[in-house]
């Protein structure tokens, strides 16, 4: 079988996952990585790759480029890799930017005969799959999704940028009803008082809307944890029968599954006609390896 | 919009539920019924509608036959519908065989140009779409498929077919890791002995593998109900990352979820290429009324 050729754009917290979950199946094989200080020295775990500061410098030419680069910067990356007759996967986040992406992205990837699946971690992701899964079995009644408790990096984000946090990190607890509590965890800049970075924190867009509490900390390193967790609820009516009750929960390490779910996507856009998907747009049994027959009679 | 035209084939508890999805819904109307006994008295919600003996007697042809029929018929009407250019949705449940069905009906539905979406329910169906998802977002682990409380329709047939039972109900009780208790609740014949007749049931292929308790009652009727649930785990590996724990939770009337799940699949079989399909091989979003831009801004 021949393997599927795949790049990672962008090395961070999600790339280092990435590399993980390619080289933990059987089926893709990382051909480099491509981020802006190349020419540095590198991470151990990337001694035997090429790692180069342009898509189209890599000496092997990818099937597919893996985006692991901040969400706004997603757009630009992929319309460059489509340009050179390269598949792109991203996890493009910003809810109500989806359908933008989703149509800037389908034009360029039909004219260059190639295909991109967008927004696809856990949320937007695998959660959209379960939430469309859930209307189709009752198409009337209500859908929650519940974050947490798990670290926000948007929020996380947000808060950094207030005017005297020297560290910062955004929890998301889940308090039902698709209602969060935002619990904050700063440590201070010299010079600053809490009170005053505190309110400026509860005034933020981000937070405002919110019940928010933040909490000064010696070290924010000592209270940071990569697990992550959702519940999805939907209780509505099949056909005219109504209490009809799903419920889909997990509890996992947030970029370790985003890794993995870049890498299920990066193999189901080998399958799809030329154009932009989100996975609720793709089969899914497209995102595991292995054959048809044996999946069917092992999952179905 | 032009409306979908479905007929419902076979008309006992599923094909029930089968027109009331039809009737919830926006996009597709019933043209008709098929059932052998199509010269008697009709029940009462069927008095709008067409009912004949045979698929080709409907004055309108229907895009899609809804199979409501006994699992081992679905082939024999399938094939009938496919020969005459009409798509054709089943549950057909007998899991060992889906993979069988699948090659037939592929065959049959490529030669006439039509689609036919198998195994349609909610297992096999929406839960074998659950399990792929959660197996591409940790490919190694287990994962574990536990059903009820809730009546098991298969068990409850088998317990019937044993002498001196005159009524019966099977429950599957979850007890964890794809383990279940089947609890039986029979009402006996004249002149048969109790503790004879349960330990028939006990030794039927169907239950020897199960601690099976066998209850006698006055009236199975009054403890027949047909809510069903399922409780589907799996902890696994994301790329290197070990404990990615999910879960899927549903407490569901069993026959009106079918009957969405089949009207569902109904619509989804008018956007794929001719062929046959599991839930598992079509988008998720086909499953939906409405429009795509409209369902990927309000589910991704």
């Amino acid at each position: 079988m021949k393997m599927i050729k795949a790049a990672i754009i962008g090395y961070g917290n999600i790339g280092r996952y990435v590399l993980e979950a390619l080289e933990a199946c059987g089926d893709i094989e990382c051909v480099g990585v491509v981020r802006r200080n190349a020419d540095e020295a590198q991470p151990i775990e990337l001694g035997g790759y090429e790692v180069v500061d342009h898509v189209t410098k890599l000496s092997q030419k990818p099937d597919v480029a893996i985006l692991a680069t901040p969400t706004r910067s997603v757009e630009k990356f992929a319309l460059e890799c489509l340009e050179n007759g390269i598949n792109t996967v991203d996890s493009f986040d910003i809810h109500t930017k989806i359908w933008d992406l989703h149509e800037t992205l389908d034009k360029a990837a039909k004219e260059h005969g190639r295909v991109s699946i967008i927004s696809a971690g856990w949320d937007p992701g695998s959660d959209s799959v379960v939430r469309t899964m859930m209307q189709a079995c009752a198409p009337k009644g209500l859908t929650y999704t519940n974050f947490g408790p798990g670290m926000s990096m948007g929020h996380t984000v947000a808060v950094k940028a207030v005017e005297g946090v020297k560290e910062a990190l955004s929890m998301t607890i889940p308090l039902g009803t698709s209602i969060h509590r935002r619990m904050v965890y700063i440590e201070l800049k010299e010079g600053y008082d809490f009170n005053e970075v505190a309110a400026k924190i509860k005034a933020d867009a981000y937070f405002v809307n919110d019940e928010t509490h933040v909490i000064q900390v010696d070290s924010v390193a000592d209270v940071l944890d990569m697990g992550h967790g959702v519940n999805l609820t939907r209780k509505g009516v099949s056909g005219k029968t109504p209490n009809q009750l799903f419920e889909f929960n997990m509890k996992i390490n947030n970029p370790a599954l985003t890794g993995q779910v870049l890498v299920a996507v990066a193999r189901a856009s080998m399958k799809q006609a030329p154009g932009a998907y989100t996975m609720i747009e793709i089969p899914v049994i497209d995102l595991l390896e292995g054959d048809k027959e044996n999946i069917v009679r092992h999952l179905v």
